[in-house]
């Protein structure tokens, strides 16, 4: 019987702290800017947003940070993730390179977005927060941030990329059933979504301008927070439950990683991956960190390095990162969670600073991997992670034409199961 | 931190033989019967529709049937499933009943019916055969079938349910995916098709017409064989692997079962949990069987035990079972997976026999069961699933208000991420 590698791990090994690279780096990273004063932004500034905790944790220096019992409670329901070996996609490859993807898709949402969504919804909730406004594209983000609500008793408000609501349907059902209220962006119901209606009646809207709905509601709205669902420190902070995770279970199997991989949007799921594996790095250990992005959005490998907005319009502080520019407008490519123009800062200054690679692949080549994986591993990936897979294949095409014997490691970010249209 | 415990089985632990129940009973099942001379059918009769190792299964008195090497290696891809102790339902619950379920939706296209399609697939691929022709309902089965059609080798036609061909594009998708053909039935490639559409150029089509389709295809094309996804012996000792996985995970964590629960529309899920118990029933143990379905098509319930067609043009070989007849038409529900008019003849006989019993449960019911489960347990059910968590609420509750401490255990045949349109 062929041999199947499944590395769980006991539940009592639970990751009890996140980690927060920036106690580790260094150097320093470029503070995010004020928009109107062009000065590092205040705490207070960022209050009108987002509650207490959560500005705490965006500016921390700690180098872990506990996880709250109850949030312990809720990860228990789908964490430890499995580590599973890729055996048949290597023999299927016939590389000499041994291949371990870490899978998120067990979640209840299906992608690593629930880490952040539990611990925001959480936060939220103890600062006395009654409501979580935020925006979705493919439409992860918007599930995983219902499901967190109804957890901690919040009231959630998604804006929906109106292509993707209608091409999307079931990340629709999926928010409602989790009590999440869902609306096509732009909307009527706010300023900035009749302005853009009144353009276009039939707007397909844009991340950017969801952004801008949300932020524009919670300002309206009493008692209400924005709630985001990567680029920020403290969502790349909760991410890291991965990768620490990760750590424990290669180490269980006597496994040390050359190479760990990730897809690339806003990059959450690539800096919770790789992050807990820095201080390694910086130690001098022989490992590679590649964040996988399409070339049609080429954010960290055609990007300029600068100050720019989070959103198209120019709501959020200036943050320092690689970016095609706040107005780049995607072609309509099928990873919706990689349509963003920007980068987390805390990745964009570890790719300034030469610690990891940036690779672009394009649709045909994701697609192939996507279909190779399906097949062979028996699961279905969401479009964005993909690209983790078609850079692993790429890898291990690479160690076995020059004969090397590397431990290469993704991220599966989430399945594709409510994307299978894209695969049409 | 909260308790969450999942019985994961080594890999080496994995079941190498189906059980066969017919071995066991103390009772012979009433033969199935040609249609034209309503005489016992013969295997040769069979053998225009089903290959040689399958017909040699579905007729077998052994009592083990070894599953073949390269069906373990396939088995490998998802199995062992998981049992999960379903702590956060019963705290939910507040019962004092311990409910555990068995997870099938980890399997590569969802549901538990990949464990039969694979076998089905690999013995027709030794046979000689180059196509399967299968019918399909909600898309399970034909997903199942693609994508074992895909691991040996052959194609895979599927006569895909009209109305579910347009509600589901998704299940459509991943048989594509998969290399499966898919075609909206009834359909204009075979005869009875063609007839049902001069009646009515809409047509939505039912299970019992694809069945009709399927088998006139096969009839038709060289080298072709029929394949079902339920109802058949060969089909239930198939899916004897969950009920022997869960045996096996029952007593390495030292429990003994009272209640054992499944959904139920042709019977293989229920039959695959429950018949490798049925030894220990015979033998005295107090344990119950309880097979869940819609009151909308209570075939168990209210069904007439008899002799009656599996499909609703009169094609198939006679059948004993439980039936609400050939041309019952079931109310548009949901659960597509259910709309069946009939049920195994194993299943019926054992309910025939006082062996096991039947519970039938409301939508409302079924969907809220679906919903409670989604939001504590952080799975969201298939809605043929949902049945047996409803029956599982209801027994658990029965037990708190009468203060028996019972052991449930329950299958969950899959989950519903395609489906979620159904919770719309």
């Amino acid at each position: 019987m062929k041999e199947r590698i499944i590395v769980t791990m006991p539940k009592k090994e639970m990751i009890k702290e996140w980690y927060n690279v920036k106690a580790d780096l260094p150097f320093a990273l470029d503070p995010p800017l004020n928009p109107q004063t062009k000065e590092v932004i205040t705490p207070e500034a960022l209050s009108a947003i987002f509650c207490p905790s959560i500005i705490e944790q965006e500016v921390t220096t700690e180098r872990y940070v506990k996880i709250p019992e109850d949030v312990l409670d809720e990860y228990v329901v789908f964490r430890p993730t499995p580590l599973i070996r890729a055996s048949f996609l290597e023999e299927y490859l016939e590389t000499p390179a041994r291949i371990y993807y870490k899978y998120e898709g067990v979640s209840p949402t299906g992608s690593h977005k629930t880490n952040t969504a539990l611990a925001q919804a959480y936060f939220n909730a103890r600062d006395g927060i009654k409501q979580l406004v935020t925006e979705t594209g493919a439409g992860q983000w918007g599930s995983a941030l219902s499901y967190a609500g109804t957890k901690f008793g919040l009231k959630v408000k998604v804006f929906m990329v109106r292509i993707s609501y209608n091409q999307k349907p079931m990340r629709k059902y999926m928010m409602q059933l989790f009590d999440g209220s869902v609306q096509e962006s732009p909307s009527q119901s706010t300023k900035c979504g009749q302005e853009y209606l009144k353009e276009d009646p039939k707007h397909p809207g844009s991340l950017g301008i969801a952004i801008s709905e949300a932020i524009e509601t919670v300002l309206n709205e009493g008692n209400s927070r924005y709630s985001l669902g990567s680029v920020l420190d403290h969502v790349l902070l909760h991410q890291t439950v991965i990768g620490q995770e990760l750590k424990k279970q290669l180490s269980m199997i006597g496994e040390i990683p050359t190479i760990l991989i990730g897809c690339h949007g806003g990059g959450s799921n690539f800096g919770g991956t790789i992050l807990p594996f820095i201080p390694e790095k910086l130690d001098g250990q022989e490992i590679r960190f590649i964040a996988c992005e399409p070339e049609s959005c080429p954010t960290l490998t055609k990007g300029e390095y600068r100050y720019d907005f989070g959103d198209s319009s120019g709501f959020t502080p200036l943050l320092m990162m690689y970016t095609l520019g706040k107005d780049f407008v995607p072609p309509k490519i099928h990873a919706g969670g990689l349509r963003y123009h920007g980068s987390a800062p805390i990745i964009a200054k570890l790719l300034k600073e030469g610690l990891i690679e940036a690779d672009s692949f394009s649709q045909e080549e994701t697609f192939k991997a996507a279909k190779v994986f399906s097949k062979v591993e028996g699961i279905i990936p969401a479009p964005e992670s993909a690209h983790a897979i078609a850079g692993a294949i790429r890898e291990a095409i690479k160690a076995k034409s020059e004969g090397r014997r590397e431990v290469i490691v993704f991220n599966l970010s989430g399945h594709g199961l409510l994307d299978l249209s894209a695969y049409a």
